[in-house]
């Protein structure tokens, strides 16, 4: 593989390969929630909620620790052909439980359950519109309604103790080798001609907590693994900053 | 029942008895479907979106009419307490599946089949944040986007022939009799007291598609349901002239 | 509209447009059940059998009030071809829960919860031969059995107090407008050739509970609604009597 | 064992060990269905509808052979306490699976598909009432619904030839051992403290068609065998006679 | 009928009409559960495993009696084309439901739930290869699972007092008249030919605890019925004694 | 993170942190399938059908290319405490799915589709036994089974040809950082402690096809992150000679 991170731009919307698309986190986007965020990628949108009840599933009960969880959905139209809604077939499919899993997975890694304390939280994530890179906006952006969400339990008394919920925060960007560049944040039309397709879940100091590669097309070899990695560390990095301006910037919280 | 249409403000939020709320209707709002439109009464937000498709369900082939359907469903946190999605129950509820067949049978009451052609056009709307009214905010936004998606099938050419397809407008609003006093437009707090609830689905010019009165508190008689029904003609009314101004106005469509 | 209430036979069976169906209400057909009945619209029969518990559903618990709920369905050749069991699709159709929720909703606007105290009384309605009025037939062969159940409760002492637990008794019937005329409870040919169709329920005194006018093929207006509402009011107040008659006649009820 | 087939009365409704309930089989007792059969063996009572399609399942095709099949289900309140519907719980119950599979087989067993032709006869068995033997009054009951329906396709023209459909009549009895005692036909009281339960399904010339012996509370030797199956072939002989009657003099049938 | 016992070899595997398949049956098979057994019947393979936990269902707590259940499935390439799994159809079948009812059935016939107090034993028959004869080659490895889980209840003491759990060992065998000729212990290839098949559950002592004749193709007399439960009690005999030498030989239990 | 490869044994079965449990694949295991394999990666053990239809699903009708698709799932009581069955839940729960789509992309990275033609072949990997390492156990069994059935389809002349059907091998294996050490082939205990867990699947000639890195309970860095591909890449090239040998010396397979 010769990869190009430089050069003529190679991407149809006029990138650069190590780019990220525009991303707009917009807090308070709705009244319902006790955090809740619209996430944009580009044109991939997805509505990030989060719901915060006292108490914990029965099998948690009397342990002291909280819990985070979360779950993914898209909307019929969300993708350029219509699907059936998953309600009306009578059961969520593979994918959706997939990425549900993967982004409560994501935001557990950051959240000190102790500190939480017997409560929880459920992060919806429903795209409203799919442009590739619907579960790395779904994490970027309840990251976010989470960090919301944990404020206003702090605020209502829910959360006691002076203890920080959060250990960090939490980004997540996919990479991909297309026509052998590796390249960053891929939207649909790149997604699909890519040879190899990675999500990377990393922390705000720079962790990994997610790395997610898969080959459908040509497997990989450890050299183009580091270049995806470095390209996701990037993309990542920038994604920490969005966060942590939206919650300096945005309007006062609810509560 | 004495009832009051005037005086001093009876309402939260300032309104006239015979007053809507605020009333947007945003096409375009996405790129997805080939009409799509956020509908606002007051704080319930439903994204209505069509999907238009050649071809018709097998039970019509060979007919030579074309199919209107509608499917309506809400995201967990759009009520003030979340609610588990359907999906993951594995089925669809009473509510959900009534307000499904309410919202295609008042959009077929207006469309000519045989104009349509084998044609289907399937109607999803998403409640994103509820406040009362979310059918006939999704009746009223639904339909714009319906017309949205014609209009994309007759400028691809398929819908053929020079028929019109809408034969009118059609647009839906709640009224109910909250303290003795008939009110036009009920947001949640004002739908929980009711003793009579009705929905008025009606047409540009003034017809009745769906009447559907309910009394879980307290029996009506017939003045009252007369009240009622001039409330919601006065009110829908002014959202048929609302429709036709979004039509008017708003941004170039797709195609 | 010219709309003509008297003139020569229109109807397939001989009836005049304001005409019910012979109406039967058999009490104690079967031994199952704190009440039941077989109650015949011409020829569609539907068997109503109440299921009286102690106690109510959760949500309920410790609020001292009752709980009254239905369920609607139809055997398989209720109709004149055979429909899949709900059972085997493994799911109840739009169409059930919305009769099923109906039924529930018109029982309860007559009972007073309260002097109900914390018992559950859970109608069933099965459809053995389906020829149009089918949800009306329910409703009005539902309220009798619903008033055998709570005769039973209170006669067992699980009913408390001696405040009538009824309020009025509950009534249904179908009309709508066929070929231009305005008719009475409508069996299946007619139904289906209904440009606009109305179930209205009444109590015994006369009020409305529910009006649900629909118009799949013509709009209605206001005048057309008025001769509907006039139909309908005479037909209900027919049942009433059957009603009366029924409970004041039938056989020793079991105790 | 000391078994006693004769003696002082021995069961609470005063029948003799070796007495079949009142056993009545009305024929059209509904219009709906190519043949319907109201049955009852004393307190049990089973609506037993036929419904003929021409053609057969797609695994069937072209084979030249026809299908006959049965649904058993019983309504929520055929017994003394109501049960959840299996519509509602989403899924069929064991019981209900092992009976409807029990009824097909039965009623195929003396079915010529090859003579049928590639039609299908679909036997849709409702208790309506349930009182101890439902599954045996079903197969009674249904091989009569069954006939009428043979004969009305070969009225129709649907069966082609006059190879004659039916090979045979089939009919079915429970027997058991209370206290001892083995009897015929046991209704709910006898049926709930048998130390052994067995259904006999046989044919109008006295063949076996299914013995279904079954010990939940004491295993059972050659000799306990032997004297239920005599019960039990006593018992069918008069179901036999019961059916030919009802065949022979009930109305005309539908056509 | 002309039955024939002995002769020159009738069956495609040179077995004689009376005579079993190899049977193998393999204690600790697996780590898992409290008692695991591998039985063979020829080439079926069933995989019966026993869990042993603490407390009752519901619905039998208090009564001091525990419980013992199964479940039969097969994996989907168990047969020579593969079949969709009952978790993918989302619902359990009608045979496997069946199975899994005669299986706990019969291993309750021999268990004095008294004596085993409140604990629930769960039996897992998991056909891993089916050949015919899959039910009965459950229950007869099933009941040496159950056997060492009981042992296991014991030696724990979990299970009380000195009562004997077990009042008997149970086996199951299917016979069958393929061509005219009894035979037991049917493989698929004799199964799908046989006029009539049986599957006979028996005690160690001899006597019957479930006896399911089924005639798909042809009723059957009297002494065909004998013959076929003489052949039956010759080969659950035989299983009987290999379900004690398994218990006497194998190596030591988990404990 | 101080990491040590070498040293005393830190296993609790004796192992060092780079060595493989004892793996053996054993071909020919049934009869059943076009190839089959029982899989032990230490006490895990997972038994691979495949099975091979002429043919493709609807979607990729018409396209010249093959299909390969694979099902896990766990038998009821894999695992030390035992969990419903799927099928009796009406489910796929997320982690079966999950796992599923995992195997099925892993080995249709090293299938040429083309090559294989029209054909689908369907590889059901099912856990008998639980320790740790299922899913990659079922990758690593299942190529044998795939090779297996490819070698039958081309026996059999369905896949047409020269081409080779399979690209490469692949093999999978799991890497974890317990207690600040990375390990090799995690059995349950320790997969239950680690901080950081990772499933590697590699082809035949060491490329990657799927990285899955994960981290509940503490984000890992880069250096880990190349300590367990290392570790991992080590692993797999032994199961690589594993599933040579594999079909270099077992039984003649069926054909």
């Amino acid at each position: 593989m010769t990869s190009t991170l430089s050069g003529a731009s190679l991407r149809s919307d006029g990138r650069r390969p190590d780019e990220l698309r525009p991303v707009t986190i917009t807090r308070r986007w709705l009244d319902a929630g006790e955090g809740n965020v619209l996430v944009e990628f580009g044109n991939t949108k997805v509505l990030c909620v989060a719901s915060f009840t006292a108490g914990v599933p029965r099998w948690r009960k009397g342990s002291g620790e909280g819990w985070v969880t979360a779950e993914y959905a898209m909307l019929p139209r969300a993708t350029s052909t219509r699907s059936d809604r998953e309600s009306v077939k009578g059961r969520v499919g593979g994918r959706t439980h997939e990425i549900s899993r993967l982004v409560g997975r994501s935001l557990r890694a950051v959240v000190d359950v102790k500190a939480l304390g017997e409560n929880t939280i459920v992060l919806d994530c429903d795209v409203l519109q799919a442009d590739g890179g619907t579960r790395t906006a779904a994490i970027t952006g309840a990251w976010v309604a989470l960090a919301d969400a944990i404020a206003w339990g702090q605020r209502q008394g829910a959360i006691k103790g002076s203890k920080p919920v959060l250990l960090d925060s939490v980004a997540a960007i996919s990479v991909g080798i297309v026509d052998g560049v590796p390249m960053l944040d891929l939207p649909y039309v790149e997604d699909v001609r890519a040879d190899t397709d990675m999500n990377v879940v990393v922390t705000g100091r720079g962790q990994f907590v997610e790395v997610q590669g898969t080959a459908e097309h040509a497997p990989f070899d450890r050299d183009e693994l580091n270049t995806l990695l470095d390209l996701a560390l990037g993309g990542t990095a920038e994604l920490t900053r969005t966060q942590e301006l939206a919650l300096a910037t945005d309007p006062v919280p609810r509560g």
